[in-house]
């Protein structure tokens, strides 16, 4: 059954294995919800698909559910009040742990196999999955579905290629002779056997849910891991939909389904400490916020730990030729989700005695009217302004946004409410950008999450090169953007940026922005600085999660 | 230069990256100590480098010597009273650190030509180096040319190889091209370039200078990292050697030689707590007992780190064809360089009601006393027991033979002090056997480093077979060995000791050993149990030295 899972998608497979060599494009899953592609009735199906699930327990038939758990609020201002299994976790664990047996034993065609279907699966229920994220998360329709549904397929596949090229690396068996005299031989037959380390924990994130859980999930589940999914009180939908798939794969397949299981809690009954720091557990991937991914790399020292947190995205902004396409450029990265993605730039370094634009001098305030303008421009237009900005997915963000106005720097932009039309209740708020000297580490030289800007006036595109650099390695940080004419100017920031562990993204404008991130090309946070340990995807984030152990025998000739 | 180097040996790091990949049969560097092979005048011209070592300061050109250190004492007696740069870590660790740029900015190429030139001109010293290792750690002559000679170099240039695959994966640079639009295609240069993680540390221990410290020297090397070489303080001379030929070739290729250093220390003012636990230290490789390298991987919080510890290894004998055959490979396992090795068994474990050897029934009485006779027949012969045994590298392991003989138990065979003719003064002792119950967890299930046996006497081969499993999983082990007619019995321990993390030989007799590793073949240490956490070597050796950090420039078509 699943051999045949694997033959059915051994064209994706090497594609991907192709692509994360290559690093050209490349995409298995379309990011266009056309129901040219999905299904002409995909759309609709989908939305019902989602609309079922509201008001309801959702059930997952796994050992250990002791009650219903479940909070999730819709930044929307939708009722979601879904209910999910709430797991004793002295039941739950072991089971997942006992699971293992078959899983690993089933060999890594197998197991690739079925997490090839499990992504096939998930990929035509994408429009469900865009209701699920963009009422958990807050993203607009658009951006749920792409990065929801295919982006984090992708990602996910590319995980399945990784794991599936390190398992590959070492034969099966293999025939040893070594000629230990002028007469004898000595032959052995060796076996290498892939030894999965043990019950991994994905900890998922309420911004993205499933972009940045499903590498971590296929990856140990590839290989031969059991996996617990944890998801965000807040964002729970998206992971136990996927959990729901996974079970109902690996179930045909044969296999014991609490191989994949969901623990789901609620935000005043939080179970991830206790979670991640059993005996049993041995890989956790977490991704969310610094504070508790900190704690998480401090005490779960019986797991290998993998994180993505948070950071301090910058710009430096040395000089330009068309300034109304960067402002464009950069005002969609502002605005797009609110600023809420870990990627988002939170500072822009600007010389205050202004820039070169193309043949012209423009002045620090200059610079800064035109990126204020082009966020007016792009929210200028109501439906356009709430497809980019989505929702703010916490209430504690709009906090922050008022904390910061009243705080310090200059005012440039107030951040105010924005209607969303097919959504009164939504709870959306526009961009704050604020301009401060560069002397104002107080201010910028720390993270604040959500739609806030700083703006900092620095005496040289040098110096806000290396305030940048500095921001990521004492606080980390997942992209940086550069704007500069200047070859040299270029290469000494992206030098002294990648130095720092940022990926640096240099003088983008039109249909490319500082906050994407491809699968399959673009490693998502480097590792190299506290924004986390983790890249997704490269060898390294899966050749910790198994371990090969061998035995050699004798062979008499 | 180091171009050349790079060209030089381009044949054999496609060999060695091919051996990785097939993992049959292959060494880079010729084991047999022969004139032919080495020189006619190598044997003469090691011994007289050796010699010239003695009585005297080890220099090395490099910043932060605040004075003398050094207190080996060759297990055979001989004096060496060899002092080495006694460093002030707050320079030499800064030094180590700013070494690093050049380094990092050369490229993989260049710094694997450098790595593969360094381990070409250690071969060339093996004979040097055989008595360096040999009156340090105690080992035979024979071992100490071969384990501290071209195995170690195999060792390392395996980890060259596996560091130069895992570099390899990513292109340098690309073109990415993505249409987003009927009309618009947006095309980036993306370039990925390798961050190695910072200064490595790799700690030495007293039996496997080079052996156990070569691969990961090599693969914090080649990956870009500076790296402080910190021997035990009992076998500083080998790792000191390598040392000073690492910093001759890296000043030659016009690197600061400051990317290879020595932090020599002495068993009265150790600094390694100090060393490993500094903030710029960024990679810990450790060998050596479990007590403190449980300690490096609970307190060098600020790096990754890799150990390889000890554990207790078991032997379960099922049936057997030729007891003969048997008892005669395990004697030479038993008794090789004193029970020293991190492979060798402890553990023995034997049904009570005895064993079938072919037709025959016999008893544990008699397979147990041809264990030992086995054993006694080796050293019979007053020259071959002595190059066979080497010496005590320490102590405290002479104490704890006399401890583990009056702790319980049956003496089988005692430990007597052996004489070796060369080296009257050596410290030689004949490895203990004792008898005892499978209820005498409390003598049996603990490691006891030396040359300490137990027969342990089971109620089934399937008792000592989960015993074993257990010791591994437990206490850890590297190895373990099983005997058997069985193919069931056999299938059956390989799973169970497999599972618990130890490499399994099967029927071994003959030429080959259960406590040999064969680089490029066989992989030592498991990760899967306490005996360490790493693997020598395997993708996960490498992948976590360095970090891929990307920078993409919009191209204007």
């Amino acid at each position: 059954m699943s051999e045949s899972f694997f033959d059915r998608h051994a064209k994706t497979l090497n594609d991907a294995v192709s692509a994360i060599r290559r690093r050209t494009y490349w995409s298995a899953y379309p990011e266009v919800p056309s129901g040219k592609i999905y299904g002409e009735t995909a759309k609709g199906d989908g939305l019902a698909a989602f609309q079922g699930r509201l008001e309801r327990a959702f059930e997952i038939d796994q050992p250990g559910t002791v009650g219903r758990i479940g909070d999730e609020r819709s930044p929307f201002g939708l009722s979601l009040r879904i209910t999910y299994p709430q797991p004793d976790l002295d039941v739950l664990v072991p089971a997942a742990a006992s699971a293992m047996d078959g899983w690993r034993s089933a060999g890594a065609r197998e197991r690739v196999g079925v997490c090839l279907e499990i992504l096939h699966r998930i990929n035509k229920r994408s429009f469900e999955m865009a209701s699920a994220v963009m009422h958990t998360t807050g993203q607009g329709f658009m951006m749920a579905f792409q990065a929801g549904g295919p982006h984090a397929q992708d990602r996910g596949l590319e995980a399945v290629a990784y794991a599936h090229e390190e398992m590959s690396r070492c034969p099966d068996s293999v025939i040893w002779e070594k000629k230990v005299s002028k007469t004898d031989v000595v032959t052995l037959e060796k076996k290498f056997r892939i030894l999965p380390r043990g019950v991994a924990v994905v900890v998922g994130c309420s911004t993205f849910p499933t972009w940045n859980s499903y590498p971590a999930l296929f990856a140990s589940l590839a290989t031969g891991n059991a996996v617990i999914v944890k998801p965000h009180p807040g964002a729970t939908l998206p992971l136990a939909i996927t959990v729901e798939i996974a079970r109902e794969v690996l179930a045909e397949a044969g296999f014991d389904a609490n191989v994949v299981t969901l623990a789901a809690d609620a935000a005043d009954a939080p179970i991830t400490k206790e979670l991640v720091t059993r005996p049993e557990v041995r890989i956790v991937d977490y991704t969310g916020g610094s504070e508790f991914g900190d704690w998480v790399e401090a005490n779960a020292k019986q797991a290998v730990v993998f994180t993505e947190k948070a950071g301090v995205n910058s710009v430096v902004i040395d000089s330009v030729t068309d300034l109304k396409a960067v402002t464009g450029n950069l005002a969609f990265s502002l605005c797009l989700y609110s600023g809420q993605m870990c990627t988002t730039p939170q500072n822009i370094f600007i010389p205050k005695d202004g820039i070169d634009v193309g043949d012209e001098r423009k002045s620090f305030d200059e610079v800064a009217a035109a990126i204020v303008g082009a966020v007016d421009w792009l929210l200028g237009d109501a439906r356009r302004g709430a497809e980019i900005l989505g929702a703010i997915q916490n209430e504690r963000t709009v906090a922050r946004i008022e904390e910061a106005a009243s705080a310090g720097g200059k005012v440039l932009r107030a951040s105010t409410p924005v209607t969303n039309e097919q959504f009164p209740d939504a709870r959306v708020r526009s961009p704050l950008i604020l301009e401060v000297g560069a002397d104002r580490e107080d201010l910028y030289m720390r993270e604040v999450f959500g739609p806030i800007v700083y703006l900092v006036a620095t005496n040289s595109t040098d110096e806000g090169i290396r305030l940048a650099a500095e921001s990521a390695r004492k606080l980390g940080a997942i992209t940086a953007a550069v704007y500069s004419n200047d070859p040299g100017v270029i290469a000494s920031a992206e030098h002294a940026l990648t130095s720092a562990g940022a990926a640096v993204s240099c003088n983008l404008t039109g249909q490319i922005f500082v906050n994407q991130s491809a699968a399959f090309s673009d490693f998502h946070v480097s590792g190299a600085n506290p924004s986390g340990n983790a890249t997704l995807c490269d060898a390294a984030f899966v050749t910790g999660r198994f371990r090969v152990v061998q035995s050699r025998t004798l062979v008499n000739r």
